[in-house]
C-alpha cells in the first residue's frame, strides 16, 4: 500500500482554499498511484478554529467540505480531519473527527479521545472525548487511526485516565496513523519524536504521522511530520516550516514502512535551537501578513537590537521591499539612535523616514502645563515619548496599510518595562516570547556569515532612551540574571520558596515576581506574540489582572 | 441543625484577607450558635484563580489556609472551597474541592464532578473530574454537598454524560448544599433559581446554595444565594451584589429549613434587567479599584452619551471626589461637546479639566506632511485626533495615578468602530458588554426620578465627531437594527443562513458580520470588559484573529 502524507498549511475557515488544496494533493497523489493520502488533523477547518466552532453554520461548512473533497477519493482513500456532530444527547454536541473518505462517500469516522486543554489548548471546550474505539480497514490493512494527543498518555504522570491505543492494539492492527495539529516550541521536535518513538516501540506496529504546517496568528505549526518503524527508525523527517507531499510504501508481510525516494536528504533534520526560532519567526511573519493579504510592515527603529532584529526577520519574511521604518529621535536620543539605523537600514536595502519627535513632545509638555503645574519630569512624560511615535507609526499605517510589528522581548513584557500604547502597539509581536540573552543569541545567528546587524547595535547598553543618560539596568537587574529568574518562573512555574532554594537572592525575586504579576494589565492589552518556547504570554498563560498572589 | 451560609467577596490569591474574612464569619456564626457554616466554590483561592493553579506554592498555600480556618472550627463545622491535589498517577493533578472542618480538623473532603469548560469558564485546565461519590455527615446529618455546576446537568441536552445527585441520592441524604461560583449575567439569576427549583423537586429534599459575590477583573459574582424547600418554595434568596452573612435552621424530621429572620424583606428578590446591569457595572468597578488599591478614576467626557453614562456610574462607584473627567474638543467638535459636558460636571460635582487638541493635532499634520504629502483627509487623521486624547488622559493617569477608564460600547467594539490606542485605552471596560440601545436604556434609568444625563446628551444624533458633520449613522445601520443583528450573531451564534431567514437583508447581514470578525485584532488589545451578558467580548469568547469565516 502506498501512503501520502499530506503536510499542508491551511487557513481557519477558508474553506474554499482547504478543499482547492486538498483536492490538488489528492491529484497529485493519485498521479504517484497512492492508496492512501493522509490529511492533519482538522485539515477541514485548519487549527484552532476556536469558537467558530459554536456556530452551527461553521459545523454544515466543514462536513460539506468533507462531501466535497470525498467526490475526488475515487480509487484512492482519503484521511481528513474536521468536527463533526456528536449524535447522543449527553455530552458535548461535537466530536474532533478523522473521516475516511472513499468511492466518493464518508465510509468511517474516528473520533479524538483525549483532549488536550492546557497551556494554548481548549479542546474540551468544544468537543466530547470519545469513548469508543475501533480500528479502521483500507484495502483489508487494519489500522489504528488516532488523532494527535491519543497517542501522548504515556508518560509516567498520565494526564488523562485511558489510553486509546491500549484499546485499539486489541483488535491487532498492523500499522498506526496520527493525524495531529502539533504546535511548535524550540523544544518540541524531540519530545513529539520521544513520544512517537515510545508508541512504535511500545505496539510493535509502524507509524505514519501527519502534522500541519503553517502559522495561525501566534500559534505556529512547524510540520516535521515522520514515518517510524518499529524498532524506533525514522524512514523519513519531513520538512520543517514548510509544505511537502510525501509518499511511503507500507508492506504488510514484513510491516515495513519504506520511502519511495532513492535518496532522502540529511536537511530535514530539525534545526537547533536558535535556528529553529529564526525559522519559526519567519513563517509567523509570512503567514500572519500573507493569509491577511497584507505585504507591507512597518516599525520604529530605534538604534537598539529589539527593532534591529525584527527589522531583519521582516525583511527576510517579507522582502526588503515591503518593510519601512521610522527613525524617531527625541531629544533624550543618542546619536548612535539615528546613526547606528542607517547602518542596517543601508545594509538591509529598505526604506526608511526620519521623523523627530521633539517639538510634538514640547507642545505636548505645553498643552498639559496647566494641569502638571511644574512636576518634576517621571514616568508621564517618558511615556509621551513612546506614545507620540505610536501615534506616528499607526498613521503612517493608517495612511498607506502598513502593518505595524511589535518589538517587544519576553523580558520587558515579562516584567513590564515598555509603554502601553506606546512601544507596545502593533499588529502582531513578532519577539514577544523570545528572551533578551535570546535576541542576542538570534542578532549573533543572524551575523554568522557576516555583519548584517552593525556590531554597535549588538553592543550598546540597552536602553529605553526616554530621559537623559536612561540604561535598562538603571531599574532592572543584568538581564542574564532576569532572564533565569524568569524562565524558571514561567516556564518551569517554580514559587518563591523554591526559586531562593535555587540560589537566587530573596529581596530580588520578591521584587521581579511582583513586576511580573502587577503587569498582567499591560499583557492583557499586548499584541498577539509568536509563540515560539513552552510557555509564551498570550492564550497559553491565563491571570487575573486584579488579584494578590506574588505581588 | 443552624447553618450559616456565607456569602463573601474574596481577593483573587490574597490568602491573609481571604482567612481573616473567612475567620471573622465563622465567629459570627458561633456567636448566633451556627452548627454549620458553608463557604462558596473556591472561596480560600477565590475564583478564578487561572493559572495561579499551576504553581505548587500557590496549592500549598491554599491547603495551609484550610487548615489555618480549621482552627476556629471548633463546635462549627466549615465548609470551605479550594483547589487539592489529586492523589493518584492518572488524570490532572488537582480537584476542585470542598473541605469539611471540624474540631480543628480537615474530616472530609469532596471533589467536582461536572467542570464547565465554555465561555469564560477553564475548570477542565486545571482540574480532574470526580467519579467516586460520597454522602458527608454533619451531626448526624446525611448531606450532599456539591459543587456549582455539579447540580446543572438536568437539561434536556445535557452537557455532561453523568449526573452526580443520581448518585448521591442513592445514600438517602436529606439535605442538598451546594457551593457556587456563577457569574452574573442579566439573565442568570432566573436561569440559576430555575436549574435549583429543578432540582429540589427531582430529588425531594432541600437545598442551601451559597454563591461568591464580588468582581475579579472582569467577572462580576452576583450573590443572591439560596435556601429552598423541597415543594421549590425560596426560604430566603439572599443580597444581589453585596455580601451577606445569613442563617437557616433545618429540622430533620420535617426536613424543611426556615430562615432565623422574624420577616424577610421583598427587597432581595432580583432586580429587573437594565437595574442589574446597573447594579452589576458599580459592583465591577468598585471591585477593580479596591481590589488593587486604587481610587481615583479618569475619564474624557465628548459630549456623547457613552462617556456621559460611564461618568456617572464612575461617581456612582468611587464617589464624585474621586472622578475626574477631561474635556478634548478639536476643531470638528460640535459646541454641545464641551457645554452638554459641563452640564453634567455641574450636575454631578466632580473635577474637570478642558485641553483643547487643535494645535496637538495641527503640529503632528505637520510633522507627517512630508509622508502624507498632501493626500486627502482619511481614517489617518480621525485616528491622530482619538490618539492624541490617548496620550493626555494616559498622562494625567501616569503623572497622578489615575485609573483610565475606557467607555466602548458593545455595538462599536463589534463592529470596530472605534481607535485602537484612543478611544479604546483604559484599565477596565466599563460598558463595553453593553449595546448602544441599552446604553440608551441605562441612561433613562439612570434619569427615571430626574435629570442627571442632560437630555441634550441623550438626544443628539450619535457622533465620533472627527471629521465635518460626521454621524455614527453615515457608516453604520441604525443602531436598533445593528444590535439586533450582534445579538442573533454573537450571543445566539446565528450563522449568516438563519439571519436571512429571519428577516435581514443579505447584504446588510454579509456587510455586519465581515465587520465583527476582521475587527478581531482590535478586540484583543481590548482592556478587560465588565462582563453582563452570557456573550461577552473576552475570555468568553475567543475568535482567531487570522481567518477567512464569514469574513
Amino acid at each position: 500500500m502506498r501512503i501520502a502524507l499530506a503536510q499542508l498549511n491551511f487557513v481557519v475557515g477558508d474553506f474554499v482554499e482547504n478543499i482547492r488544496k486538498s483536492k490538488e494533493a489528492i491529484g497529485l497523489a493519485k498521479a504517484r498511484g497512492a492508496n492512501l493520502i493522509v490529511f492533519p488533523e482538522l485539515s477541514i477547518s485548519a487549527y484552532p478554529p476556536q469558537d467558530f466552532l459554536e456556530f452551527d453554520d461553521f459545523i454544515t461548512q466543514c462536513y460539506k467540505a468533507a462531501l466535497e473533497i470525498a467526490t475526488d477519493c475515487n480509487g484512492i482513500t482519503g484521511i481528513v480531519g474536521l468536527p463533526s456532530t456528536n449524535p447522543k444527547r449527553e455530552g458535548k454536541n461535537l466530536f474532533n473527527s478523522a473521516f475516511v473518505l472513499q468511492e466518493g462517500k464518508i465510509t468511517d469516522k474516528v473520533h479524538k479521545a483525549l483532549l488536550p486543554n492546557y497551556d494554548i489548548f481548549d479542546e474540551y471546550r468544544y468537543f466530547e472525548p470519545n469513548r469508543h474505539f475501533h480500528c479502521i480497514e483500507i484495502n483489508n490493512t487494519k489500522i489504528a487511526l488516532t488523532i494527535c494527543e491519543d497517542l501522548w498518555n504515556i508518560d509516567d504522570d498520565p494526564m488523562y485516565i485511558n489510553c486509546p491505543m491500549d484499546e485499539l492494539i486489541r483488535e491487532e492492527p498492523v500499522l498506526m496513523i496520527n493525524i495531529a495539529a502539533s504546535p511548535f516550541d524550540y523544544s518540541h521536535a524531540e519530545n513529539r519524536k520521544d513520544i512517537l518513538i515510545q508508541n512504535v516501540k511500545k505496539y510493535k506496529i509502524p507509524l505514519v504521522y501527519v502534522n500541519h504546517v503553517g502559522a495561525q496568528t501566534e500559534i505556529i505549526f512547524d510540520g516535521g511530520s515522520v514515518a517510524l518503524n518499529t524498532n524506533g527508525d525514522i524512514v523519513k523527517e519531513c520538512n520543517y516550516f514548510a509544505e511537502e507531499l510525501s509518499f511511503f510504501d507500507f508492506d504488510e508481510k514484513t510491516r515495513t514502512l519504506k520511502t519511495t525516494e532513492t535518496k532522502v536528504s540529511d536537511a530535514n533534520t530539525a534545526p537547533q535551537k536558535i535556528e529553529r526560532i529564526h525559522d519559526a519567526l519567519l513563517l509567523g511573519i509570512r503567514d500572519y501578513f500573507h493569509k491577511q493579504g497584507f505585504s507591507k510592515a512597518i516599525l520604529g527603529l530605534s538604534g537598539g537590537i529589539d527593532s534591529a532584529l525584527v527589522t531583519v526577520l521582516a525583511v527576510r519574511a517579507l522582502g526588503s521591499e515591503n518593510v519601512k521604518v521610522l527613525l524617531m529621535p527625541s531629544e533624550f536620543s543618542s546619536t548612535g539612535s539615528v546613526d547606528d539605523s542607517l547602518k542596517l537600514i543601508h545594509a538591509l536595502g529598505i526604506h526608511h523616514e526620519l521623523i523627530p519627535i521633539a517639538k510634538v513632545f514640547d507642545l505636548f509638555g505645553e498643552t498639559l502645563s496647566p494641569q502638571f503645574n511644574n512636576l518634576p519630569f517621571n514616568v508621564a512624560e517618558e511615556n509621551i515619548q513612546a506614545r507620540i511615535r505610536g501615534v506616528l507609526l499607526m498613521a503612517m499605517s493608517n495612511k498607506f496599510g502598513y502593518i505595524l510589528l511589535n518589538t517587544s522581548n519576553k523580558s520587558e513584557i515579562a516584567v513590564g518595562y515598555g509603554t502601553l500604547y506606546g512601544d507596545m502597539c502593533g499588529g502582531i509581536s513578532v519577539i514577544g516570547d523570545v528572551y533578551k540573552t535570546e535576541v542576542f543569541e538570534l542578532a549573533r545567528f543572524i551575523n554568522k556569515d557576516g555583519e548584517i546587524i552593525p556590531k554597535e547595535i549588538i553592543s550598546k547598553a540597552p536602553s529605553a532612551e526616554l530621559r537623559p543618560n536612561q540604561k535598562d539596568s538603571d531599574s532592572l537587574p543584568s538581564y542574564d540574571l532576569l532572564d533565569q529568574v524568569l524562565y524558571q518562573y514561567i516556564e518551569q512555574r517554580k514559587g518563591p520558596a523554591e526559586l531562593i532554594q535555587n540560589g537566587f537572592d530573596e529581596a530580588l525575586i520578591r521584587r521581579i515576581l511582583k513586576l511580573v504579576n502587577t503587569n498582567e494589565y499591560k499583557r492583557y492589552q499586548t499584541p498577539p506574540i509568536l509563540r515560539v518556547s513552552p510557555k509564551s504570554f498570550g492564550m497559553g498563560r491565563r491571570m487575573p489582572i486584579v488579584g494578590r498572589y506574588l505581588s
